[in-house]
């Protein structure tokens, strides 16, 4: 069934839970490591007949049930006027972190079409490439987590600069919000035009912030986003890690479906929210490197948490690390295919 | 009052909410930083007098409701046989990780009389110079913690190695588990003796685990820590970040205290772990740096949530940052005791 993934989304029946895993694309695969070693991170982002290919490859390769456009969340902030490098073994580093009302008012609200029209192209060629057997999503960081790189000026563990920005100049904050925001709509918006056909806001490090401080900072921002995203129709993922206790809020804030991290049951998650949305999630990523027995007790654990309610999508609880065996991967596409298996 | 930080671990009634903070002798202060200026890290917490004076410190200058002793949580790595070494910037360095059989059959379980007895004297200087007016709060890092960082090396922040270990060589993991959590019980047990008046048992990295793998790798080994401190009748506090969604687990492992991060409202943990626990939390450390009226926003936040039942310590979500301005923190204290004092 072609559209399983996008079947759970909706929360209507499907054949089998459908699979597919954050960054399924990536330095785990010898096809993608063939790439990189004549590419850069950013060429291949970059170039769409490049994009297009490591998009391709773990669908390929692993009969995932989706495809995700192989970008990097950054992407957006060097045409606003935030360029970053990627640093080996560090990640990335924004070249001129943005602190200040005069950074802040300098960072442009772009049109997508042009300072990002590299990606729309790949969203085109990747969906002629599929040629209808497998839906494509494609993406966005969330508002939070790019102010809080564009404040830190790369990956940080504590975010102090960031949450004294907030603390501080709730005003600058606002600023600098709304206009990520309304980049980031712009961006899925556009995204969704050139064929995307399910989008996911990844709010990797909103956990970081109490149930207070994200109602106040962050859901006055997302919620207009999710707003003008579910009009399109299309399934909207709402994904954040650490944010346990922020569940119900992002609910609140919008997505047709809730993302959890491995931190928290799925049947908490689906007693804390109800049937009213699908759930994503949530093998720990390090499972994957795990023995064979002790990986599968955990793809088990994690379907059986979830088979109370229609509208599961089986994921990792974030990213596939590096070390993963590819053959755990596919491994995995197949178990949860078989063991959730009807007849419709 | 002088104890009412011991009553309100007891969820006895109190003339005012207690407060102290983690990391409340530290870089931020004035007093410490002379201190550290002629002295390295490990020198301090090695020589009684030194580990003493820097106790002291807060509870002169913010009048705090418990001293904790000023130490670090890998102390008992290097006479179990794990030295380590602090890199300016970076954190703890094991000099040699443990990861394999090897490595965790040579680790030694230790009479911390004799390899960790400047800990055990600094307690007895401590309790001598507090002369009753202060309590004094005994720690230790906890099992998994601890674990974490002798076979990561250092700090992680995807703690790979150390789930690769547990996952694919649990009877190893069995046997590291084991001796690390013997070594912390004698050596609370040896603090207590000294003259600690409570304990707490930080897990500062146990968060990373879902809580199918706490129950499995952790608390089989933490239980009985807890039961055999718990027979002195003192407060033992149970503290760990990111535990959220740990805390039932946590409650049943041990502790007649619960700390909790700022991620998790007060009443939210108080309605999960009902009334037979105190709660120790949980203001958002950056919250020190903010402005004012935002910091006693976030104090008040702190104090309405846990006014429901009796049994509540203030202090942070986690520990005290460097760049906190230590009027923040004397301020804080007065602010509890004045907004919770009550005739008894």
């Amino acid at each position: 069934m072609w559209d399983r993934f996008l079947r759970a989304c909706r929360r209507e029946p499907v054949d089998a839970t459908p699979v597919w895993f954050m960054r399924q694309a990536g330095r785990y695969m010898a096809e993608y490591r063939k790439i990189r070693a004549k590419h850069t991170l950013l060429e291949v982002c970059k170039q769409p007949e490049l994009a297009t290919e490591v998009t391709l490859q773990p669908v390929r390769v692993h009969r995932v049930d989706a495809a995700i456009l192989f970008a990097d969340i950054l992407l957006p902030l060097e045409p606003m006027g935030a360029p970053f490098e990627f640093v080996a073994g560090e990640g990335p580093r924004i070249l001129a972190p943005i602190r200040d009302r005069q950074g802040i008012e300098q960072l442009r609200v772009i049109d997508p079409h042009e300072g990002l029209g590299h990606v729309l192209e790949a969203v085109r060629n990747i969906r002629r490439e599929l040629d209808g057997k497998t839906p494509l999503i494609g993406f966005a960081g969330a508002p939070f987590t790019l102010a809080s790189y564009l404040i830190e000026g790369g990956k940080s563990s504590q975010f102090t600069l960031t949450k004294s920005l907030m603390y501080s100049e709730p005003q600058l904050w606002s600023q600098l919000m709304s206009k990520l925001s309304e980049v980031i709509r712009l961006f899925l918006q556009a995204q969704i035009e050139a064929g995307a056909q399910a989008v996911q806001l990844f709010d990797s490090c909103v956990g970081q912030l109490s149930p207070a401080d994200y109602r106040e900072f962050v859901q006055p921002y997302l919620q207009p986003v999710f707003a003008s995203l579910e009009q399109s129709g299309l399934p909207v993922i709402h994904f954040g890690t650490d944010t346990s206790t922020l569940l119900e809020l992002q609910k609140e804030t919008g997505g047709t479906v809730i993302g959890a991290d491995w931190r928290i049951p799925l049947d908490v998650v689906r007693r804390r929210l109800g049937n009213g949305v699908a759930i994503q999630g949530n093998l720990d990523p390090h499972l994957l490197s795990a023995p064979r027995e002790r990986l599968h007790q955990g793809v088990r654990a994690v379907l059986a948490a979830a088979a109370g309610a229609p509208g599961h999508i089986f994921n990792l609880g974030h990213g596939i690390l590096p070390h993963t065996p590819p053959s755990a991967v596919t491994e995995v596409v197949d178990l949860v295919h078989t063991w959730t298996a009807k007849k419709l």
